[in-house]
């Protein structure tokens, strides 16, 4: 088995543009994850895994992991180049992207979906993906400004299932015009109507970026506005949790 | 105005060793915190604010922030020594607890609450109070191995929320094995009631920690198990949008 001593060895190389740059991802089709379980969760959906680096004590502990593809031994010193985690699992992973089905062909009209308007954060966008997952939605829509859904930070918070959701990269506001579903603008207006009197069926929620919500422009962009009464002093909800649970009406309305 | 150039200034140095430990902010009762908005919410809640510290180019842009307790200019590096953004804003605070209603005589035992049982991440803790604000829980209930409620991290995630919320800070078991209210161990097990139904006056949804969710032991310590019913592919539900849904059923059941 070959095995990586140097920090500056190409494939190593190749390894740490690709995890840094969401420009090289876009143009290779390549990313890459961390750790074990996610490993096996990208085999289990079908991802192609080119080449798979692990540390000697990891492959000790898991020998199964020498059948894995291109399996390649590092060092700790080389682990310590390519690891974006404060404890490292010493499995590390260069993968391509699933050809997933962006094709808006593919949007089921009569489906419950979940679109994110320019959401920023990581965490925020791969927790939602992993939320639609278990609440049994149809796919995710995302604008083209939202983070990038293949960066490490992304797939970690989605937990594998970046690999199963149907998520959809769109214009946001010409495919609200254009889309056969009925767009509900997640808003704190009064004018909104509440999120538990609208039917989820042949539908899509719409959440707007982290700091700012739906702008007016936005909102006007969807059928309707639609809102999750609150009672409280707080003047609204973090994006993630909004989308939370406006998923779960859709999912609850489903029951 | 009094300003101050050097990093060294006993002052900052007090600022920085309370912004940076949790045993400090415990022991003095005092928390830092940055921004405009948060100071705002801080006063409009009565947090006693000891001293504000500020930057020339902000007081120029906010003269009256000149009226803030105990105001003091701070130099740029002294800023860059203090401040935990990436962007900084300007304005810190130094400030005293409030003396938050802790005294388990005060649970409403009519009352809707969620508990958080050892959280470790400071974005989901602040994100589950201001949730709990914006759904107008009675308040929320902390094992005393979460993360410090008083971190920058989880006063921005909390967004002033904090500081208008009940909070209890308990030894969990104990708390509900006394507790009058009704306990639902919020798990993903097919023997739990779905979380439609059950009463939630009365109660206390109890999460787990992100990792390990609940122990069947700490689930054994509650009147019930409840589960969020899932229809697709993911385990469970990233913890913070567990606790979103389930006070977001709390708040519905009043609607």
């Amino acid at each position: 088995m070959e095995k990586i001593e140097s920090r500056d060895n190409a494939k190593i190389k190749e390894y740490v543009k690709i995890a840094s740059s969401r420009k090289r991802r876009e143009e290779s089709g390549k990313f890459v994850l961390e750790g074990l379980k996610l490993l096996e969760e990208a085999e289990r959906s079908g991802v192609p895994i080119e080449r798979v680096f692990v540390t000697e004590s990891c492959l000790a502990a898991r020998p199964e992991l020498a059948g894995k593809p291109g399996i390649t031994l590092i060092s700790e010193a080389v682990e310590g180049k390519i690891s974006q985690s404060a404890s490292p699992q010493g499995v590390y992973a260069l993968c391509k992207k699933l050809d997933k089905p962006e094709n808006l062909g593919k949007i089921d009209s009569n489906g419950s979906y979940i679109a994110l308007w320019d959401l920023q954060d990581p965490g925020n966008v791969g927790t939602v993906i992993r939320c639609a997952d278990a609440m049994g939605l149809s796919g995710v829509i995302l604008s083209e400004n939202c983070c990038d859904l293949y960066s490490l930070k992304t797939l970690r918070a989605a937990m594998g299932s970046l690999f199963r959701v149907p998520v959809f990269t769109v214009e946001m506001e010409q495919f609200l015009l254009g889309t056969p579903l009925t767009s509900y603008a997640a808003v704190v207006t009064p004018d909104a109507l509440p999120a538990t009197q609208v039917p989820y069926r042949g539908a899509v929620a719409v959440i707007g970026n982290e700091g700012r919500g739906l702008s007016p422009e936005q909102a006007a962009a969807c059928s309707a506005k639609i809102t999750i009464p609150m009672r409280g002093n707080a003047e609204s909800l973090n994006a993630a949790m909004a989308a939370a649970i406006l998923m779960w009406e859709m999912a609850r309305a489903a029951l």
